[in-house]
């Protein structure tokens, strides 16, 4: 594994040895051997053209529990703003002696970008990628924490081994994914991940915040959320992030109103009471509490969202040792 | 002591705790062994909801110095101005394993609110949350830090020991506090902890900038600078900053020009005369040299300034290392 | 060495000894052994006064490579922009424990006050203060990092050894420096830098962006980029960067338009042609391509610009290094 830029091209090997690495990380962390030398020496700069408080703290973190060095470079008020390209900011991350560059960016595609122009490092030395967000494409540390939490909770419930490039790890296990997927890297990323390891995914939206071209995703559609709880039974239920900022209609797409999306498509008591006994509630954060998810579902006990969070270090950790310390014999590949 | 959220919280005894802890900490400063392994792999968190560049740094200082990781978390621009609950910012940092808050917000109470909502942790392995600053309400390590420089300054000179709830440390001492009390955390932290350790304060100000009910204050009060200073004698007089601000009177009190401020409560050459000998002066920084202080004041040997914020350092590394490392028999209790 | 300040200050002895300690370094660097533990438990400041990433980037990267805890304070929003003297910052710093300040400032002279104001520690324990760009006048780690690419590149081809206070060490090496000499803080440090240790250095501008007096300056000027280049043979052309926001003519100086100054002082395939097989191509960062300098000129196998990324954090390892933990055989004098 060189770089993470997404889970298209994740293959089932890969994201079952991130998610075995990211269980050996957790356990340290619950052992309360919090440091562990690893990465000792090594530098790993977040490059954050979008702020994301939690997800560069959650790679900070991350880093910094493998001992190596974090640079904080965020691109508001440097170079960058000044007219500095992509290409000259990645040929100085890399001439400073950067071994991983953790990036967020507003447009699609920058990390893939970053990762195959040459500018960080020649192809037999190249500097790693960490995709954390790029545009509406992809996000792939949080689909990896996703999974990690559903395995936690739901595996050894259904699923087993397989070796036919379609997992068995999530078999069987029923996942949906619920809200504004137009705009959602988180639920691009997932469907592609969950499906890799064998799960089903239904997408719930209204139909104007479903991209164009879903109907080729490897998942089901669904308008009609009650129907998908009630009759689907699905085992997870994960709600998107709603961004306040597109429900004035401004990106171009017909957005319900607060109240409307609430009574449509936000997970609520009555919604909750209709899932099996185990079925787990999910959240990427930050939530925006009585739009697309009650104080009460937020707060109840089906509700992962705090261990998505802590499994979020864990999955960061695995990622960063795995491209920088890990075992080469993967070398080639990009994940 | 599980968490520092208020000098009025404090006993005598954890005061004291925090004093020799620091002036311990200070020694292995002023003896070249900077760093102390004490809290590798800790984790400390800068939750600041307001800037303050000298206190942020104060608290990272002392943390590196004794071996943590730092994470600064500005809540400028973070999901926190996207609409995230306090609750949820709180949920997120005890899920990625911080060990300790130090959070400084506009809202008074919001330290307090993080300490015992239960969401940073469970009551028997809770998160530390320091104070460091909230609203108008306290900022309790500014006042430890005074503390210990009075102490170092001039006990000896007068005080001894006590155990009856009120304590000898600094008993006898005469402390005026100067200025706009009404917005002052760092007023309120020192009044009560100088009451604590058995110190007579009287805090002088123009009416309009006293607070309602400062009549139950365990203090004095005075209107009028020249009188305390010349029959007062106090041992030590400490300026407050002035937010100009407020000056404009937007703030809801009458305030005094800049002007007549300076000329009836600042602090200059003519009134620096005024005081005994052994008197020290001091000021919470950043100063308005030529506002609430004369340069000259600033500057004067009498100045202990630059030896609060030293001490500063000092008195943190103390809190750090006593709710992260310390002594856990004072369980239980919060200071 | 006490400080680093300015390149007028460097004697050619010192100079050398920062080269020489900058290629251990950067051999360190190359070899994998990036962390060093010299400055362990050392405090780096920096105390940036306007936004610059890659230095930035550069010092905390080349600090944390020797261990050093890094500080980073931005001015902006802090208390100096509620009105704090450089004064009380200074004094904050010094009592804080820093060990060094990194000082960008867009005052000229800043560090120099610093430096010499007594406000950092006393003359016999002060601490280190690192120009790292004041107004329109130093950048002398700039200078050093482009005089070790020089060196590293040319070295052999000419020049040699010398001790008559100006060097031998790039004796004979032309270096013409092209562009805004005006505003540019880097050709004044470089001028400097350079004819210590002995190039010559020849300036290319248009008659309103040289600065009065300067033909007192150690160097010659010309208005006219193709004779320079073609007749003068220059061994190293160095392409100053242009600050768009002074097109607009704001600034006082007249201003070519983009597409004049592109045409008559910009370095693109034509030019380069003209150029000797040997001669090195640089640029300090960050690049305005298609003005000052064409893309096919800033990737030509000429181009050093990468390399003086890379050995900007060799040289800010030594300046540290020197400064913080060196030989004190030089005490007293400040480079």
């Amino acid at each position: 594994m060189r770089h993470l830029l997404s889970t298209d091209e994740l293959s089932l090997e890969e994201a079952i040895l991130v998610l075995d690495t990211a269980a050996q990380m957790a356990a340290t962390q619950s052992r309360e051997i919090k440091k562990l030398p690893t990465l000792r020496g090594r530098t790993v700069v977040n490059l954050f053209f979008e702020d994301s408080t939690r997800t560069r703290i959650s790679f900070e973190t991350a880093a910094k529990r493998l001992s190596a060095d974090v640079i904080n470079f965020s691109a508001k008020g440097s170079s960058v703003s000044k007219g500095e390209s992509l290409k000259d900011t990645a040929l100085t991350l890399h001439a400073m002696g950067a071994d991983a560059v953790v990036v967020r960016h507003w447009a699609s595609g920058a990390p893939h970008q970053l990762a195959h122009s040459g500018w960080l490092g020649s192809a037999d030395n190249p500097v790693a990628v960490l995709n954390a967000g790029d545009g509406t494409h992809q996000h792939p540390t949080q689909a990896l924490l996703d999974a990690f939490t559903i395995r936690r909770h739901l595996v050894g419930r259904v699923g087993g081994a397989g070796g036919d490039g379609v997992g068995r790890d999530l078999a069987g296990l029923k996942v949906a994914v619920v809200g504004d997927v137009l705009h959602s890297r988180v639920a691009r990323s997932n469907v592609r991940l969950l499906r890799t390891l064998g799960a089903q995914v239904t997408l719930v939206a209204p139909p104007t915040l479903l991209p164009v071209g879903v109907e080729t995703w490897p998942c089901t559609t669904s308008y009609d959320l009650d129907e998908t709880l009630a009759h689907g039974q699905p085992d997870a239920v994960m709600m998107l992030r709603v961004q306040r900022e597109r429900m004035s209609g401004g990106a171009g797409a017909f957005f319900p109103s607060p109240l409307e999306y609430s009574r449509r498509y936000g997970l609520d008591h009555r919604r909750l009471a209709m899932l099996p006994a185990h079925t787990v509630v999910m959240h990427p954060g930050p939530m925006n509490r009585g739009l697309e998810i009650s104080a009460e579902a937020a707060d109840s006990p089906r509700s992962v969202i705090v261990e998505q969070v802590a499994n979020g270090v864990a999955v960061r950790m695995a990622a960063l040792y795995l491209l920088l310390a890990g075992d080469s014999s993967a070398e080639g590949s990009s994940i």
